[in-house]
């Protein structure tokens, strides 16, 4: 395995400098971005032959950086922890135009139609919508509450209907962002919907947004196809419990997923994976696993979902069956297990291996190592795929 | 909007003189083809601008032509009636290779990896499967049975764990072809399933392949997570009844649509869409619609279902909202509405309408016409997102 990665270094080293300048004539839909964190880089990974492309740099910080994508599948829009918002070219390896554009940023969203990239914004708070074209601004939307002040903003997700959703951490809020008229935002707000929103998720067929609460047990729910019905509270025993458990990375809500009616979500603070069953918003199951559970991510057929860890437990990916809700398969990529990429069609997936330097592919089928990749303090995984799907 | 038509004319011939032997550096991702039935044709359009970038010919008989698509998006794979099977570059807008595989031929699929192309076939019946960057045959899958007779061949999908599903006419029987070994399929049959299954499909998770029986009533079901519990009956109700109902076309099963655990689903020879909890397989619903359904398709967040009908009422297009049943918009495309796709996040639906030379293409929140653009006769319109779905 030794000799084959450095056999993988000296071709990405070929492929970068065969890259570096020039356009590359090829379709997109096989493409990703590989985050290194560290080096405030990002990796060009193609998924048919499973090799790396090019490298971009000069990022800024990446650490919990994440991607959105054009909808032609061109285009890559990162976002940095340093209010970096980048947009790189994907043929071309390049970084096409780099804005700060806050002091402190959280991640961001791509509307509907393609044409807006939104950024939520901790640093002055509120949330930022750019041209996705040019990165020019065209709406900036100041998260106040009480007093004037302004209330850090996280779970910024795109909705149908050309609209953003996003949660106020200090106001505990939920925002509904309608972005028809570009420049006029049109604003529904709902109040008192909770402590501390710390993130959020929607649905993949965009209807339903659920905020995670930092300051109290359960979560709260926003129905978007009745916003009039206002916001609910769902899974009151979701949360640290009133035990307080040490919990040492609060699980990403995005990595929320949902296989066959059911949802299978990271509990906080516990080695357990949760099922709820969406009908009725009641847990229906709880399994076991490795440690404290950080993405819990289906394999687009639905039949498994593979789960990685928090620290000190991250060393190891484990894999659940949603029929018999038994863990099927444990795995040990090495310490650093920190994001996992399905390909589109489920057929592999992609781990990134801090500590080891190293991003691997597995087969899904047989659950063994096809190819590794070297890849400097690689943390987030997006292939392209995404542009073509809400919330994500 | 006459003068408007005779723009896009100009603008079509221009664009095509402009890329033809040309290549196109640009993403992938908003692009799709519209088969031109009567000249042998596709178009190949763009959905960020809505506009038509050339046109590819020579392609033979599209009668009832299908895509599928490159796991890259950049080609397209054409199945004609004539047994025609055609790789078109997108970026290059041109006919890269044509093979004539059979002398009758409906529909294929690509397989999980993308390294398969197959093409199910009448005459003679059976199946061929293609490597996908060559269409060099790799394996040919006579569709054998009593007495050495050939089956036509009809309702092939791809699945999960590189397999091809299909149905056999004659036969009365489903296939799964296990392709981890390309050069030596491993088949597993099941024997009367029902008599003369005429399509099929299979649910958006690859789980469930369903067949119907064109020779009596109800359908065939296929659970690919348990093939060893066999093929059973479901929806008994489901087919022209007893009465013989006259059909004017068999509504495509492909148009079968999932939204909300419940498939919507035409209606054989009535003029109905049947809403079917996917949790038990039973009828739960009946919307009145305004012809024979055709194909019946939910807009990519399911709130809502889109549906064409068959001669004579072929010139509108209802719109079913999911939540209350109803029809809720009827629109008037025009006579010869064959096919809808939607954009992968649903902002906007294309429609092809033949007898008026047009695809149209809708605004879905408000349903209004936005944008249309002249196309010979067009039928099927296919977008590369299908690149990173199952069984489409």
């Amino acid at each position: 395995m030794k000799r084959l990665s450095n056999l993988f270094a000296l071709l990405l080293l070929w492929t970068s400098g065969t890259f570096a300048g020039e356009c590359s004539l090829r379709g997109t839909g096989d493409l990703g971005v590989v985050i290194e964190r560290a080096s405030g880089s990002v990796q060009i990974i193609e998924t048919s032959g499973n090799t790396a492309i090019a490298r971009v740099t000069g990022l800024g910080d990446l650490s919990h950086a994440s991607v959105v994508y054009s909808r032609d599948e061109r285009y890559a829009y990162v976002f940095g922890r340093d209010g970096g918002l980048s947009k790189i070219d994907l043929l071309c390896a390049r970084l096409v135009k780099r804005i700060i554009q806050s002091g402190n940023s959280i991640g961001g969203a791509i509307s509907q139609d393609g044409s807006l990239v939104a950024v939520s914004n901790y640093t002055p708070g509120g949330v930022k919508v750019f041209d996705a074209d040019s990165l020019e601004l065209v709406a900036d939307i100041p998260a106040t509450w009480g007093n004037g002040r302004r209330s850090k903003v996280i779970g910024l997700v795109d909705a149908p209907g050309e609209r953003f959703v996003f949660s106020l951490w200090d106001a505990g809020e939920i925002w509904i962002a309608d972005m028809k008229d570009p420049k006029a935002p049109k604003i529904t707000r709902f109040r008192q919907i909770g402590r501390n929103p710390y993130d959020a998720l929607i649905t993949p067929d965009g209807r339903y947004y659920i905020a995670g609460l930092f300051g109290e047990d359960g979560m709260a729910l926003l129905d978007l196809w009745h916003p009039e019905r206002g916001v609910r509270r769902i899974l009151d025993h979701y949360g640290r419990g009133e035990k307080k458990l040490p919990v040492y990375k609060m699980p990403h809500l995005e990595g929320w997923t949902v296989a066959g009616g059911r949802a299978f979500v990271p509990a906080v603070g516990l080695h357990a994976v949760l099922v709820i069953d969406l009908a009725t918003w009641q847990e229906v199951g709880r399994i076991p696993v490795y440690g404290q559970p950080v993405f819990v991510e289906a394999r687009p057929d639905g039949r498994e979902v593979w789960v990685n860890f928090a620290f000190p437990n991250n060393e190891k990916v484990q894999v659940i069956d949603t029929e018999s809700l038994k863990v099927v398969d444990t795995l040990e990529p090495g310490k650093g297990v920190l994001h996992m990429e399905f390909e589109p069609r489920g057929e592999e997936v992609w781990i990134s291996v801090r500590d080891r330097d190293r991003v691997q592919v597995y087969d899904t089928a047989s659950h063994r190592l096809v190819r590794e990749l070297p890849a400097q303090k690689p943390s987030g995984i997006f292939m392209t795929w995404r542009a073509h799907e809400t919330g994500l």
